[in-house]
């Protein structure tokens, strides 16, 4: 009988037709058109672990979609267990986003499998599943205990998963989480995330007439909602990139000189940064390098905007509204509840009497740290030596998991690992998103090392 | 046999049905998918005038959509002629816009007609026709020839109109023009307006990172460029409401005391500005009075912008790209051309070495200004006094009629006179927009007086 290992190399090709299958459906969790997708991508993800001989599986309800449960306890009450978390859900997709081919019609060229939700999650969160297929493949025996937490809302921010962890704490209790939802910037050189950013996501939208108006009739004595907008979004940065809202910085722990030298180490170049983004020039808050901008400090963007009249050709209208939606990355140890009350005084207090302004939260995350010095984190290392070839760097992260700092909270601080299979070009969430292959079939490996060193602790 | 008065009030019902016939035509000359509709509307108009008894009805190319012309010279060679323009095209409408029907299926409702191009213009335009046929049903008699001009180009600016006017002077060649395109602020006081605002209108697009990026992966090191547009675009106004382009006012022609006190006569209250609105404050530049601002003072304005993603739910995106649509109403003497290279130079100023950005010019027209003590504009003052009952006060209008100055130049400095029908609150460009039915009789009554008056000359 083959071990794991060998299982994984055998069964890759049919691996990456499971993956292709699963990617196309389109579980689009922000759209409430994308429902009935969302459901039919938690019952394939739940049907897999049956298939693989998963004892206990479960579609269990949330607040919003549904999250996939799946539980081996086999290797017994004295072996470890590991809890598997990941995600189903994908970002929103249109072909005329850019995309060379269909977002839901994976396509391989040059190695790479081109898809939304390829890297993000679903090509990571399936490297983890086809790990533990595989060791249970192996006479139905695995050396640990296996949990897996597959949720459906992780783009929307999990909304509703902080609830469900608390509410089912010993149901999820494990020695150490593992979570693949994360990405190195070469292949050549594995990364560990051990902290990543909160966030906060709200609408702000500005009422000006009470309905669209004719410019010629009116422009000139109606404050033009569009208008409006952008004069109060250009005051919420300084002229040095920093954030301008009172008391925004207030929280944040600010990195020492030995954590600066470190994360040094793993940075990408400003190269590597050009080739991703492509921009004529970078930007933002004076004082701090590229890497330390993304995963060290706070930010916020405005992640679209919209008014009026923006067809091809010309209407002269004044438009009655306008909308902007704003996020901010939060770091240890801002809340984001917190920095919600803050912003939204700030666009309140920016609101000038001519207009009228709302502010509705849409998602709240907090950032998370994890302990380097953990022996989840040191089987992480011995994991990746064997799966990789060669000792993973360290770094903060850019992105945001919602629920690090539930796990941490409800189930005991349990040791968390983020081994992302994800490349720094996967073109997550954008247009284009890829995963690399060879990152999948390597990520198994790994995953299956990751079991094995922690069994031998 | 009934005179052309007493046949327009015979046949109300008639023209009313006729009317809605033209307006379920949805004529959008902006976007090419209505350019079918946009010729069936052209069709239409024409029939109209061959079953009313015109001697030569053409549907004539431009570079664009066609013009309708249409003449009658029953009248003789010593009677004068009247020029009458108008146009068939609409600005686009769907009914998510806020719309309380389908802006396609025109409704009547306490009296008003809710469609659009109900009031801009195929309403006031149709009652020029209707005047027609009431003179040319009375015998086969009117009193003065009659050529009409209705073009399917207005509502972007009428791009190839000026090329068709200088390329047919002796065709358009008459002794006075009428137009009927424009409004008063009540049905019981009929206003003329008497100049027009020139317009400016152009396409302002930001380009950040080659494709949409994670905005937890790269925010904070890439200049936003929805935020990039904000900051721009709140540059481009000063404090004080005066808009921010080095020489925009250089030309305006300034207002003197006599004329400001001649206007203040006509100026709606401000409130009747904010019942139309529904602003909680007024806006504009300081110094100038609210239909100053409006009709004597030019003005910039953005029509519309759109960025990354704006729809329901969160999408934590850095958008690659940001637009917006931005016009400017022009006073006499501003040249659009020169105003088009001013903004130009100012917007490509404040972009910062972070970003791209690209201006594109869309459409161009002059303004304009009457001559009050003209012949034609006491036929007018005559015919409102018999059609509405009361003496006409003057204004400056606020809109654009980009023909107007090309009129001028073209047809030998001739006599204009713009009689509007609308109302100040019909909500033209705008959901909802109406034109008042009462409005639509009056001005076939008031367009036969005006013939009557030219014609006794």
């Amino acid at each position: 009988m083959p071990n794991a290992h060998e299982y994984t190399t055998a069964h890759g090709a049919e691996f990456e037709a499971q993956l292709k299958d699963l990617i196309r459906i389109p579980s689009i969790s922000t759209l409430p058109e994308r429902k009935t997708d969302v459901e039919k991508a938690a019952e394939w993800v739940a049907d897999d672990f049956r298939r693989m001989g998963f004892e206990k599986v479960e579609i269990l309800p949330t607040g919003g979609h549904p999250v996939v449960y799946a539980e081996w306890m086999g290797a017994g009450e004295s072996a470890r267990t590991v809890l598997i978390y990941g995600h189903y859900d994908v970002q929103p997709a249109v072909t005329t986003d850019g995309w060379d081919s269909d977002p839901f019609e994976p396509v391989v060229r040059d190695g790479k499998l081109f898809a939304r939700g390829s890297s993000d999650d679903k090509g990571q969160v399936f490297a983890q599943m086809k790990a533990a297929e595989a060791l249970l493949a192996n006479g139905g025996k695995a050396p640990v205990n296996l949990k897996f937490l597959v949720e459906g809302e992780e783009e929307i921010g999990s909304p509703h998963l902080g609830k469900f962890v608390a509410a089912n704490r010993d149901k999820l209790s494990a020695d150490v989480c593992v979570i693949s939802d994360s990405g190195m910037v070469t292949i050549d050189q594995p990364v560990i995330d051990y902290s990543t950013r909160g966030l906060m996501y709200l609408d702000f939208e500005i009422t000006g007439p009470k309905q669209d108006l004719h410019s010629g009739g009116y422009g000139g004595i109606v404050h033009n909602p569009a208008q409006a907008l952008a004069e109060i979004l250009a005051q919420l940065h300084n002229p040095d990139g920093s954030v301008n809202v009172p008391g925004f910085y207030d929280d944040v722990l600010l990195l020492d000189d030995k954590e600066r030298a470190e994360l040094q180490k793993s940075a990408p170049t400003e190269a590597e940064y050009q080739e991703t983004t492509g921009v004529p020039a970078f930007w933002g808050e004076a004082g701090y390098a590229l890497h330390e901008r993304i995963g060290a400090r706070p930010t916020l963007e405005i992640n679209g905007f919209v008014s009026g009249f923006y067809g091809a050709g010309s209407k002269t209208v004044l438009p009655a509204k306008a909308l902007a939606k704003i996020s901010c990355r939060l770091v240890a140890n801002q809340d984001p509840n917190k920095i919600f009350e803050l912003v939204k005084a700030q666009l309140i207090r920016l609101t000038p009497a001519t207009i009228r302004s709302e502010v509705r939260a849409q998602a709240l995350a907090y950032p998370a740290v994890m302990d380097l010095k953990s022996q989840a984190m040191q089987a992480a290392i011995e994991a990746y030596e064997k799966g990789w070839g060669k000792r993973p760097v360290f770094e903060r992260g850019g992105g945001t998991l919602p629920i690090l700092a539930d796990f941490q909270r409800h189930l005991n601080n349990i040791p968390i690992v983020l081994m992302g299979f994800g490349l720094f070009g996967d073109g997550a969430h954008g247009p284009n998103e890829s995963f690399t292959l060879e990152m999948f079939h390597r990520g198994i490996q790994t995953a299956i090392h990751f079991h094995e060193a922690i069994a031998a602790l």
